[in-house]
């Protein structure tokens, strides 16, 4: 359990956040040079109208979302209405602690964010290696995780819009990334609340917050 | 096993009292900052008239209060009548006794306080992670319950109302609590012996039972 | 097996007595202050006319209770008549011995008294967690069993009646329990060998042989 | 394997002889004070002409001779007639072998005498916990059977009446026992070779054995 | 999982690379003399489109592979279509993830890189033992590859055609290769992306390869 | 597995031997005072034709042979035949080998000489308990196996008759037995090719045997 | 794995060769006085155009070749032809791979040279514990094959006849073994690329091809 923990401290970052018309989610991922820019390894899309972002051990989180898109999709199948975005959580969450208490198994060495929009409006929560999880209205996992959310406590506000949530989320990505230019290492998704629908930002859209996140927050 | 009491030892308190009219349930939870405030996660609704709350590991409590869920729909599906408050105690005892007795799994790490009130009245019982259970009518589990247990033993009478009982719950997670002040750490619940139903309290009458609290015990 | 012999050896102080005219089973029960003065957790109906009274560990004891009661309803079930004590003994022995011999499982760390009338007149049996059981005459588990056995064998008689030896019983728990005076820690029920049904003792009861007791033992 | 050895060199003696006219098996029973007299713990009918005598820990014992009785009823049932001797031996052998070759479970840890009649006339066997059996005409397993060996070698012959080999039981266990007087604490049964079936000797029985074996040897 | 890593690392150098008409995989394989010239042992062909390269211990990249090949031809059967590099590599990435959370089985000790063209055009990806993934422009794997990433870095362009590649292929190996002439220790692949074939290179090719990049790369 | 051979090699001595006319299995038995002179525990007979003789774990052994004895049970049953020498010995090679290869159980402390008569003639071969077997036509196994072996060496030829290789067993047993007169603990069996029957030697044909070894050998 | 690979390298002698007329196969066995001269223990016949060598853990040898002969069994059924050299490689290749990845079995302490004609004609392969195989023109494995392997690499050409690689092999068997005179000890199997057909060489044949290797080598 101490190792997922640690796992999870030494990720990259990851935020979820939630404004007056959407949430955000977005993650540092540093990409080696000679790497193809793909879609995110860390924003994984189980709905429509979730996303998840994560921290720690990749190919955990992989396997967890994958887990979560059949749980959504079951839903559709059985009560032909869209998953709460806590019933999601919940659902990884439970899974999360079965695999803390039964043998023969190793405990997910990944927290995840889980953000979406359902008929309850938008919601931003996170679970951990023990099945912990919290609903948060602004949160960051991973190493420098503790200098974000103090970063956050003093800017965050839920009454934000979609666009100042983005620049504080790529302010905060500069704060703990070691590249302080550039936004190749800066991945976003977005779901707003009237589409419900989840959207990738491109390259230049994160540039544009990386430029206004910039002269806002005075960086030299 | 001495881990799972361990993790019950440093969980935050949470109480149990049986008054005259009712039972009411406390325990404190720590917010932070940027947490959405929602519905508490250690105070559970497991059927209209019976409550648990929880110390120490809180995904275990989560796994345990579904499993106390479906016993509780079965017996109604059953015998069409309302579950015994010390059938559900009963049940996650033998359930809890069984993790600690079988290879392969690691016995909870939680305790419960399940209150209710049945066809006998009002009732208020633990269950520790051994699976040992008790009825008792005012019990404190968590760090500081020995505190909470002596200040309980000189202030707490079974024929005291439901209000001042939920006065002497705040006080008693005052008593131990961080944080002196304020009331967003601390959530109550109560099924009263007339509607047989769990209600949780306003954070309004909370705080209403803090101001009485303080006036009470003389808080500086 | 020495983990579960230790537990019982910690237990409090348990008895079984068979006199003329049937079985007593006592029990210390150490209650805290609010806890609610209840049904013993110590001496278990297995039957109409089969008491069980344990120590160790109390969850344990609730297993294997409940197991033997449906042993027994099974043998209603089967033969149409009432078990038999020693088969009851038997069932239990041969259960306790099987969590020594398989991986997998813990022994259990309790030892039992099973007492009952059955066609063959008033027995005392008792179990502990090796699966070895013996038939008595008198006989304590828990600790201080060494000097209650004294204590016994110098003042029991299997010719006395069932009110002397009630007396026997509470003089035995206050030889070994802190608490000499006040019996609200004495848990005490009977088996007579006309009704054949175990009846549990008020506490106006067991005042009345505390008293006697005292009188009779010469208590300062 | 050791421990389970280890347990049978610490239990109480048992014996084993065979004589023109029968088998005699005897076992030293210690019992306390207050205990019931009643069957031997250590003496078994597995069938009408099969006897055994454990040394070692009894309810591993009870256990054997559970199954004994019912591969010895399958036998009447399957073929009409009664088991072998040396056949119940065999299987309760091969059963002990099985519990020291497969993990998941512990040795037997038990020795055990088979006495009996069948159409090949009486015979003597004993098991010990690593499956290995013989056939003896006179054999002692459990504390002090070295010294009770040497003892038979020197007096013991096949041709013995049954009485003599009685007494020559009784004297054995004197030898290494703590009680030197008094036969409550001996146990003995027998099957001879006409009725074929086995009889439990009563203390009477026991004490006329013990007076003329203090005679015979010259006892103090 | 440490022990895998380090089997990966102690692996001889593999290579892939994605150009402008397809991609190239290249190995370096140490032969004994005496040993048969055959197909490469670490390039293995999965479909008509697809092949991988390992590094690390062979066995485990065979059985990889064979699952592979069974997950491509059941897309064949069950949708009719080539199976996608991508869904390749994620199939192997997610059977790599599995040996590492259950008990039982030990992680699978190779890497490998994963290229291909199918209708999305070309594509190069690599799992390590893990069961991360990432897709890759240029990637190697083995002892080595640090070396060679390092060069790749300064040579390798996307838009080179598949002869550059595979000259720069041959000099990657030479770089970190103890045999610094000769090509029987080089194997190589490609895949074109109008013919979407796996066509393995002879050694005369390899030769020609060879010996343009000792003049290109001014080789003494 | 280290164990189990020094179970080997702690055991009396066991020989097989093939001569003109047939083959011999001897083995020494030390039987106590008092035990039953009955047939040998440690020559057994799989079927007419085959015997087998042990050197270590007695309760292995018996396992064993009773497998073998369904074994060519069911080759009769099958194909209608006897079932070949070394068919048995692969069987029981195979099965020794399987013991050793998985976990869960402990491999067969045990050698096993199994000789008989055959459609081809005669033959003798041994399994250890790594489950390797050899063919020889002269074998020891047990503790002195060395020193019997360079006997047996010196003195032994094929083309002996039965009767002499007996007297050559016999003489082998008295070298490294501690009794070096008396046939009590000497048991012996020989299949001759003609009748192809297991016939176990008489006390008296061994002692026979015996005198002319003695005379033989020079015995003093 | 290391204790297997010990087994192997501690194990004798054992040779396969490729010719331009078939393979040949070599083993040194050692053989003690007294052991019958039977077939070789240690080269195995498969199918009638597939024979193996085994170095190491003789029993395993015979596991392994057993199932190659099940699964070379089952392709004659399931494809009315012969099953391919390499086929038969890669399937004992798999087998021994998934015994060092799953708990609960060893993985097999032996290594195997597998030889044959197929339809593409000769080929001579092997594989390691750790299911490597490649394919050799000549191979040797055991203790001494790095002597032998030298050896083999100045004398040894693909395209000499099958009797002067039996020469070969006789020579490569001497250098390394204690016994530089007589047969008795080597063993060898040939398949022609005419007939297809395993033959075993006898005693005479293999003296013949020493005593030429004696001259040719010029052995004093």
């Amino acid at each position: 359990m101490e190792y997922a923990l640690e796992t999870v401290r030494r990720g990259t970052i990851a935020l979820g956040l939630k404004g007056v018309d959407g949430v955000i989610l977005a993650v540092e991922e540093r990409t080696r040079k000679l790497q193809t820019p793909t879609l995110s390894q860390k924003i994984f899309q189980v709905d429509d109208h979730v996303g998840v972002a994560a921290a720690g051990y990749v190919p955990d989180a992989r396997v967890l979302v994958d887990k979560a898109r059949v749980f959504s999709q079951t839903n559709h199948l059985l009560y032909d209405e869209s998953v709460d975005v806590e019933s999601v959580t919940k659902y990884l969450g439970d899974l999360t602690q079965e695999f803390t208490q039964y043998a023969g198994v190793r405990p997910f060495g990944v927290s995840l964010i889980i953000a979406g929009v359902d008929r309850r409006g938008s919601s931003v929560f996170f679970v951990d290696p023990s099945g912990s999880y919290l609903q948060n209205e602004a949160v960051s996992i991973g190493a420098g995780s503790d200098q974000v959310t103090q970063f956050l406590e003093n800017n965050f506000s839920s009454s934000t819009s979609l666009q100042d949530l983005s620049v504080l989320a790529v302010k905060s990505i500069y704060l703990v990334s070691e590249d302080k230019v550039g936004v190749s290492h800066i991945r976003m998704a977005t779901i707003d609340n009237k589409t419900k629908k989840l959207r990738r930002y491109t390259e230049e859209e994160v540039a544009k917050f990386a430029s206004i996140a910039k002269e806002k927050f005075n960086v030299p």
